[in-house]
């Protein structure tokens, strides 16, 4: 069969850890997880519950920007959450932010177009990008920047996406750091999209939402992390009044709608807050072991993660080649960690990522392998 | 905001026939829904009890492929359905047929690339693409070749779309006319995908799949349809062994999974067979009481609908304008029909399409509607 260039996206680097682990559990071995990126937890129970009593319903395909209801709940939420005043016909529901990032690509940029991100940053940017026939462009941060791209650093592009917290680091972008950015966009002609997956995940002052600077911004979030509704694929952009419409047809002719079934429990979720913020504190006792726990393992070099549920440690001083790292600790620690290449593909050889959104008891005892692992080297 | 020249995709002309429709609904009419693609039944009993009980589960991320017993499941059913061993390692659940397409036309095609298809034939298909850069090329088909494209009618391009049975016309494709396709098109290098999502609604014979003559094929169905799941969002694929890899990554990239809460109900819907089949028999009687009643109310012209739940009427001898022709039947008749327009930008100024997907009462009662109206014209 013929394949195309655009295609011929990298593999997660992170799968060859997964399945190693898998073997070993296979093996009869016991596995800590630091590498998975979604909450053990389930979807709220008030969410799963308002989709058993919706199951009798047809369930067809809704509207393609999403059920009306839901897109209102969701512009109530940046009214609690940042104060903004959001008008819900500029909400828009999509099958996962993923579904999201399509639709904003599509919307933005022509073949060829540039687009410029933070690296380290999540892989799938740059592999949807490469896959809709568009140019990743890397600007490399700073651990003294907390790993978010300064202004004067945008290059030459259609588009730059930031995120907050960031994926892998976890650090977060202030008030005056979105307004530079966003600014300092506008002015290169560059369109802008804010990853706000993580946001509710925050452990010190909230996050704030490039929403709160501008309205000439698309911003994408989802049910997935601070809900915990990962497997429904279930997320939302809000966009420029400008850029509704086009939305609205891409979103027809692309994923007709989001999930039906996944809508309801969304909908629902959203009056599940004392649940979601009960997973918070959870996440925020486990990020307390970790900051404790990893730099008197020897994982000291880390960036303050100040929301989601990753820290970024810079490991170079320990090895240059992290995949052989994680595989290590794997082995002789029992704990699966992410190399950073999924993430750098230039400067990942030196660092890991490890997840803390699993249950505490995992993390204090995958925190004891790491030292004793460590000490042993 | 910036704009790309791809994100300029068409409306869906349809689409203000169903505004017109909810209109006259809420201003207390009566209207009798034959524009609507999809089945008003939920989707099988089994699969939403299935579904409730796993909601205690925490249905995160699956892998990207799907659920490996939902592969199995698909491949089991290419043996019952068509007598064709399937590996399912070459089974690839999707966000619907929808997703599918995304994933094979990142995989199969570059920018700029030619994808030919049949007109009329599903609008979606020149939208996607023109969304991801690429070139729909539409082959004019023949009422006497039931809007089927022949094999010598190929253009020069870099793949071919295949719709069997075809929306919106039903017909179907018969295995010497699948084998003469896929071979011409493999003689001129064109990539072929043949959309089998309507098999299982046939009315004759038994549906055909392109994997019946080869196995250089993308074949492309859903749980939409048959299994009356349109809102559920799980479709699935069959590629070539060579390209399964190509397609695990941009999956879990493009959509990471299909909703996790939908692949639970489609495993289940496999063994709801009983329930679908009755589905079908009500498409049946409203297909008998549709090839009744359109001639007589005087739209006579149409092709063999062997498959789906579409009639596609040549109207060409009433009208050029089928636009106004639907307003004008929805407004005076109180039945919402489709334009041809949306299925072929170039004679569907002529054509219309009626769908007898609903409850048999409305479609006898629309038919009665329509004799009226073309009696009073």
């Amino acid at each position: 069969m013929r394949s195309s260039l655009r295609g011929q996206v990298d593999p997660f680097i992170v799968m060859d850890v997964m399945e190693a682990a898998s073997r070993a559990e296979a093996a009869g071995r016991h596995i800590i997880h630091m590498e998975v990126g979604q909450p053990g937890t389930p979807a709220p129970e008030g969410a799963r519950r308002a989709l058993a009593e919706a199951l009798a319903q047809p369930l067809g395909y809704t509207v393609a920007l999403g059920l009306p209801a839901l897109r209102q709940g969701i512009a109530d939420l940046y009214r609690r959450w940042y104060g903004v005043d959001l008008d819900p016909a500029r909400v828009v529901v999509t099958s996962g932010s993923s579904g999201a990032f399509i639709l904003a690509f599509s919307a933005l940029f022509d073949a060829g177009d540039r687009v410029a991100m933070g690296f380290p940053g999540y892989p799938s940017y740059r592999q949807i990008l490469r896959a809709m026939s568009l140019e990743a462009v890397g600007i490399p941060t700073r651990p003294e920047d907390r790993y978010q791209p300064r202004p004067n650093d945008l290059p030459d592009a259609a588009g730059l996406i930031l995120a907050s917290p960031g994926n892998p680091s976890g650090t977060v972008l202030t008030v005056p750091e979105l307004r530079a950015l966003t600014d300092a966009a506008r002015a290169r002609g560059m369109a802008v999209i804010s990853d706000e997956i993580y946001h509710g995940l925050g452990y010190g002052d909230r996050c704030h939402s490039a929403l709160e600077v501008t309205d000439e911004v698309v911003v994408i979030n989802s049910f997935s992390k601070y809900f915990s509704m990962t497997g429904w694929r279930v997320g939302w952009m809000v966009v420029p009044p400008d850029m509704v419409r086009t939305i609205e047809r891409l979103a027809q002719n692309l994923f007709i709608c989001p999930p039906h079934a996944s809508q309801v429990a969304a909908l629902a979720a959203l009056d599940c807050i004392p649940e979601a913020e009960a997973n918070l504190a959870v996440y925020a006792e486990n990020r307390r072991l970790m900051l404790e726990g990893l730099p008197r393992a020897g994982f000291d070099r880390i960036a303050p993660p100040e929301g989601a549920f990753y820290i970024y440690a810079d490991v170079s001083h320990i090895t240059d080649d992290s995949v052989k790292f994680a595989a290590e600790i794997l082995e002789n620690a029992g704990v699966a960690v992410t190399p950073g290449l999924d993430f750098d593909p230039e400067r990942g050889r030196g660092t890991l990522r490890f997840s803390y959104a699993r249950a505490t008891a995992d993390i204090a005892e995958g925190l004891r392998r790491l030292t004793a692992f460590m000490a042993s080297r």
